[in-house]
């Protein structure tokens, strides 16, 4: 059985852990890189990083005269356009059509909703707790916002979804799998499609079935699993996009910011944990 | 909870079965069909069938110099289109991939797994019974079968999988559902396509949870249902194709045809529990 199987690759012992980082050069031995410049890139979880010349793409300069040098760790970085790859290249929705996402007041899902918004539809999602509920409405826009843990099973879960989309479902970013799932799965409409970016309920352990895949053939629908960074070609077009949406002030995002490299494991198992309130960083210095 | 519901149109009580047939036109008040004209249509479970002529498109005209009248119920009909459309059109190929039908002896395994290797791929099957495998490899020309009632749990299944698509699976045509779906999804490659036309597993009642969703994102896999009568668009270009497939041998299939009209229940009962082989067809008159 290849159950096990993973994505992504395997963190190495004894080795930094790999985290994705913005920062500022200090010294550089590179024409293209000046200290001073602000820079995105895969530093991991140390204060400080030394990357080899050669390594082209691993460092990114970026432009922060408009843009927060943190967002490109979000709305303007790979949870941006992971938001954006399900919904444009996935889902491709039409303008007053009904679309779901999950973990929804995260880096990725507050940046879903917002986009399906700019495009017209009418934009739900599901968040764990009234403020966080309370956020997703009344700070990024929001339709409607489910509280899931109000709604620990699948009956009331559906139930919940069938009052904040009457019309039913049209499409759905999925970052946690499970009982969310199931839920939407009954209240997609004809040709519903389902972006597969996280499986997050997987991960804290436990199989994770699927209870209906027959509403699959039922509804005509399309789900689809991906990784972000294997379509960087769309990248640009992408974070054009999300760049002039989030200098403009139009798209909100928010940050849980840790303190301290020390810090970082507690962060991270708060995040599995779905403690974070938005996208979680870490002040490494 | 929507769970009941289905894409087909319910059968009226006290009204003629619904189902696809050929015959000849024995009398017309119509411009447009002769007495001895071939035709296909919704005749339904009866043995003469009054078609209003302005219901246009319930009957056509149909060439039978090249291609036995019976093959427009089959290869060259609904499900031939059935199987052109889950190949092209989700699939979508590239030679030297292994695709994977289950039902592979039935009327559209047959002609998706012919379809596959006229495209320059692997086609595997899954079929049940040694005397149906056999068919399948040795007449239809898969290149391998497997006998999913010698494999009755995940693990024997997914082992067999393994031996007959050594280098995975690509792409994969689901007529069944439950376990099969299951143990083809752990053998798929990165980026699988999955055409879902049938869940009949379920159709005999009782749940039919998928395993292991998460294989979606694991392995970036499309997973999308379809009803071909929704893409009547694409029609002539697949009948074009199968017709001259069969029209000059290339594509072989086989019917199981029961006598009379009063055989038509215990076909169609038997269809669902797997006893046809190749096309279900009822000889009414």
């Amino acid at each position: 059985m290849d159950e096990s199987k993973s994505y992504a690759a395997s963190q190495a012992l004894d080795e930094v852990m790999i985290g994705g980082t913005v920062g500022e050069v200090v010294a550089s031995e590179n024409a293209h890189f000046a200290v001073g410049d602000k820079v995105v890139g895969q530093g991991g979880w140390q204060e400080y990083a030394v990357v080899e010349a050669s390594q082209r793409g691993v460092l990114q300069k970026v432009d922060t005269t408009h843009i927060p040098l943190s967002a490109y760790l979000g709305s303007v970085g790979m949870p941006g356009v992971t938001a954006w790859y399900g919904l444009t290249q996935i889902i491709a929705p039409k303008a007053g059509e009904t679309l779901v996402v999950s973990a929804a007041s995260g880096a990725v899902g507050s940046v879903f909703g917002q986009l399906a918004k700019a495009r017209g539809c009418r934009a739900v999602g599901l968040a764990g707790g009234p403020e966080k509920c309370a956020y997703v409405v009344e700070e990024l826009g929001f339709d409607a916002c489910i509280d899931y843990k109000q709604h620990p099973d699948l009956k009331s879960l559906s139930r919940a979804l069938k009052e904040a989309c009457p019309e039913g479902i049209d499409g759905h970013f999925e970052n946690v799998g499970g009982l969310i799932l199931d839920a939407v799965m009954l209240r997609t409409n004809a040709f519903a499609r389902i972006a597969v970016c996280g499986m997050i309920a997987r991960y804290n352990g436990g199989a994770l079935p699927m209870a209906n895949p027959a509403l699959i053939l039922v509804n005509r629908m399309k789900i689809e699993g991906f990784i972000v960074s294997e379509h960087m070609g769309l990248w640009p077009e992408a974070l054009k996009e999300l760049g002039t949406a989030v200098a403009s002030g139009k798209l909100k995002y928010r940050e849980t910011v840790a303190q301290g490299l020390a810090s970082a494991p507690e962060a991270f198992i708060g995040l599995l944990k779905g403690r974070n309130f938005g996208k979680q960083l870490v002040k490494l210095i």
